[in-house]
């Protein structure tokens, strides 16, 4: 898998993607991540990338051309299966949207700063809005790092443990089980009796039996196969 | 506002907390965050902070021994109004959420990896367990960068323009209306004609019918006030 992502400030995504399992990923070949300045596309002397809104108001809002002919530079050397803009009002991720992310070839990712992008942009250039949540952001920029975090760990080889993954929460709409490790007791606190007996198939109950339990009591929703 | 990022990959967050909004409120004394090493309080000579989960099964465990130790010292510099552990099945974040953290003044914030934490850090140390959506992540890590960016973009002074967050969505349980710049046309693409037209109190009009248009097309259940 190809990533680009477009920004106004790729340097703020540098580390997220220079560590741990996206790291892992680019090292093993499986998915390369490529931080695009959208700078580098301006056309005019003063390498604008925003103006102010048509109409009047607070914020800057980034122009259509430079957008457009960064995109086109990149459609000239491969097909992308989808162009995705990162917005509060987008399609909301979910796990199921990166099972589908995660089975692509190439992907271009937009991050909107400022006040967002031109409104034609959204209409003409990209394919597939996506939201990480109910929540504004000051840029796009960390909505792709968790967009490309949860659709890279996905990939057939990223994770060390291949099962590690299907055993996450969402997997099965079933959050998963509560888990712990050494000491047995910590400050008087003890950890349930039936991890400690070596009998899988009681411990495989009572993690089933957890699951549902904390799914019920947190997250209804997803037992409703909402 | 301090924010204490206690992490197991801490550098995969400084640039997230180095450049734009972030860095600004960092500049200006309102905001500043600490990435902290839990390494830096293992209590082993080994330095781990994982080990394996009890009753088996895939996925590292993050111990309870080196977080107590290090929420320990940190609660012993000064008081903290929550210990948030990031979480897919925590309370989910949404602009509400952030707006009441956006007044506190010392927050923890704990990132889970691997396969999370042990069950009684959740249940004895933590005050508050929060989601940034319905998917998996590699870590908490990018997750408490989000939570971050969202909570410190609302204190005042942090923007240069205060009106620019009051406008954003979700404010007003409103999508925003579309925005357009500079150039008039692009490619047969047109500015509508009311944002041009210098008349204010007609585009307002049509920014509000365009907010509640977008709103009732693609987030309904905003405008039912959940």
């Amino acid at each position: 898998m190809r990533i680009d992502i477009i920004s106004v400030v790729p340097e703020l995504m540098t580390s997220a993607f220079s560590h741990s399992i996206l790291k892992r990923a680019a090292n093993k070949g499986i998915a390369e991540v490529h931080l695009i300045n959208l700078r580098d596309y301006a056309t005019d002397k003063h390498k604008s990338v925003d103006d102010y809104a048509f109409g009047g108001g607070a914020g800057m809002v980034m122009m259509i051309e430079p957008i457009a002919a960064c995109m086109d530079d990149l459609k000239s050397q491969r097909n992308y299966d989808e162009v995705i803009y990162m917005s509060p009002d987008g399609e909301m991720l979910n796990q199921s949207v990166s099972n589908q992310l995660s089975l692509k070839q190439n992907l271009i990712i937009l991050c909107g700063h400022y006040k967002g992008v031109d409104e034609r942009v959204r209409e003409h250039l990209i394919t597939r809005e996506i939201s990480i949540g109910n929540y504004v952001l000051s840029g796009g920029e960390l909505a792709a790092a968790v967009l490309c975090d949860s659709v890279i760990r996905l990939i057939p080889g990223v994770l060390n443990d291949e099962t590690s993954a299907l055993s996450d929460s969402f997997q099965d709409n079933l959050i998963a089980p509560p888990v712990y490790t050494r000491p047995a007791a910590f400050n008087g606190w003890k950890v349930p009796e039936v991890l400690l007996s070596g009998h899988n198939a009681n411990i495989d109950k009572w993690r089933h039996e957890q699951s549902v339990k904390r799914t019920e009591e947190r997250r209804p929703d997803l037992l409703k196969g909402k």
